[in-house]
């Protein structure tokens, strides 16, 4: 379990030092990389005995709270991923189609930042988050209390709605198992809570399941929750990215029965909603690449996931502003690119690979990664 | 006119050290704002006396340095811009529908080291590039004479083929001209070519000119001309980013007789073709863009550049490289939003706006920049 200081930094330069710091100083897995494409590379080739860390597919599920009459009331689903963004529409009324996640870049960074700056918690067991949050500087114990009470909200699935209103009933027994609903499994005597452990979990209530999004969702899925939300008990905002080990199957949490592998919280003041949902966004996402969701799964410290981040960053594409609205859902394409280029290492110059068009276009989209700052001959050449 | 030593850094962190040290070091005029996006904001909000410096509108051509048996034998004009971009397809036989630019990020990075690393010279008087190359100790004298070699190749249009498929005396009469063809006003005792230098200027040979296309262009508009190519006798490459003043017409370099405001050159060794492409197209996209644009026009010196770039690239849209295929063209939106929210300072919190979900979000949009680390009240609470 690696345990980080969460600390603020009011200097303005603070995220280019950071970057400047890890490129210079101390971490020798670090200096091994010339890349985060590299680094990345090495993280997808480790084994691990332990099938923990053995990626799974993933069903990424966003929750939001919300508020009435200024008080928050309950966890909202707002968006999911399978392979593309789905988001619940027309005050939860019906769920959009999937489309391409146009992602600010500014969200990404500041993503980036959340990863940079929080608490990183990786192979968890899953207890209390307490005393790690507590522990590490990043809440005092009388606001913790309020954040728990906060993520002990009840969620609100999309598709819960649509079924309590064909059938009352149902809604009635999901009361019922409400008490069961402990997101963070907060501790109980220091003990992990026993409800619904794995996947057969006998506790799980099927009819709040949409059966039909179920099947969609492979065998031996897990989850990762993104919980974003605005409160008014915090001056700035916390934020936890935690693997747990093992996943586990967290009762009313998402909307689907799978155990839940990733957490990422980020709860902060009010006036920030739209920046924590684009953050949010950002962060289901990057769960939803290929590359970095392995990276994810397999990652032993910050730095791996930060590698990560840069490496996706290297390969994304841009809409200039003035050409483009971002608020245009684009459709999925009907094929996209593979992402395998990313999982090995390019060919090295001058070996016996056959030339042509292609495979430059391949070298120049591996080889070099500048937004993290390290890049490789053929970048050399270009100064 | 500002001229700056062109260097070659090995080291892996010469992109982030260069960042660190321009936050940090020396100029005033840095220090005094917080993000790109306020520095933008002051370049926008001067003004010259100097007519020069009024932005007009841009034509953007892209040429690019073509082979035959290994040898450079002319530039081809291979994508121009008005709004979007348009591209010679079918091997030179037609023009795409205008697209909206997909760029990769990558390569705004490294368009980013050009233009740090390069020979930035602003409000150059249209003599010769040798004096400040070789001074500044880009070029060596014998080098020089090699870049204005392939610099002199002729340029041949797309449209040149179509006219002079349909009329072969037409391209006969153009030959004739082809001894004033000097792209970059290659000196003649010191003195400024006498060829063209208005937008008036009789030498134009407008059977050449496509004049469907012309009718476009809007009056007063001037070139922007991006020049990019491979070439065996360097082996690094050499970057220029030069603005003329007075902008002056160059017979034979554009497709339109419009004059060249702004000339970035990028000639570097085999291999990187591809590369150079993109770095071409992150250029004249960047020229394209509103904000950059008027910024290119008012630039003082190098960092005002660097702040268009970052501002740019604090507004891009972002697709994720598993959802989209880059290759594939975007057909332009009905609309585009308007850019106008760039060009001023955002509203301070706490004053008198009116609040609501749309004035958050343009707040979330102007405030903070973290491409470049500076970011603002917004931003900071998020750490």
């Amino acid at each position: 379990i690696c345990i980080v200081q969460f600390t603020t930094k009011s200097s303005q330069c603070a995220y280019q030092n950071k970057i400047y710091k890890e490129k210079t100083q101390q971490d020798p897995r670090e200096q091994a990389f010339n890349t985060p494409s590299q680094r990345v590379q090495f993280i997808l080739g480790t084994e691990d005995d332990d099938l923990e860390h053995v990626p799974h597919d993933l069903f990424t599920e966003m929750d939001e709270l919300s508020f009435r009459a200024g008080c928050a009331t309950e966890w909202k689903e707002t968006a999911r991923w399978l392979k593309f963004e789905e988001d619940v529409e027309d005050g939860g009324e019906r769920w959009s189609k999937p489309y391409v996640a146009t992602l600010s870049l500014h969200s990404l960074f500041e993503l980036r930042r959340c990863i940079t700056n929080g608490t990183v918690l990786l192979d968890m067991r899953p207890i209390a988050l307490r005393r790690f949050m507590v522990a590490s500087g990043q809440l005092k114990e009388d606001l913790y209390n309020k954040v728990r009470e906060a993520m002990l909200k009840k969620h609100h699935h999309q598709n819960e709605r649509k079924l309590s209103n064909r059938i009352p009933l149902v809604r009635s027994i999901a009361d019922i198992g409400k008490k069961h609903s402990d997101p963070f499994l907060l501790e109980r005597n220091g003990e992990p809570s026993k409800v619904g452990v794995s996947r057969e979990g006998s506790s799980v209530d099927f009819s709040k399941v949409d059966m039909n999004f179920m099947k969609k969702i492979p065998p031996g899925a897990e989850a990762s929750n993104v919980l974003v939300g605005e409160v008014d008990f915090l001056e700035k905002p916390i934020i936890a990215f935690v693997r747990l080990s093992p996943a586990v199957l967290i009762t009313g949490l998402t909307e689907v029965p799978v155990p839940t592998r990733f957490l990422f919280l980020l709860l902060g003041p009010h006036g920030n909603g739209p920046q924590y949902h684009e953050i949010g966004r950002s962060m289901a996402t990057l769960m939803t690449d290929e590359i970095f969701h392995d990276v994810a799964y397999k990652a032993k410290d910050r730095t791996d996931l930060l590698s990560g981040i840069d490496e996706f960053l290297d390969q994304v594409t841009v809409l200039p502003p003035g050409e483009w609205d971002p608020t245009i859902r684009i459709e999925p394409p009907k094929n996209v690119p593979s992402q395998s280029k990313r999982k090995r290492p390019s060919q090295p110059n001058g070996t016996a690979s056959p030339a042509g068009e292609l495979e430059k276009e391949e070298e120049h989209s591996v080889h070099c990664s500048l937004v993290q700052c390290g890049f490789k001959k053929q970048a050399r050449k270009l100064l």
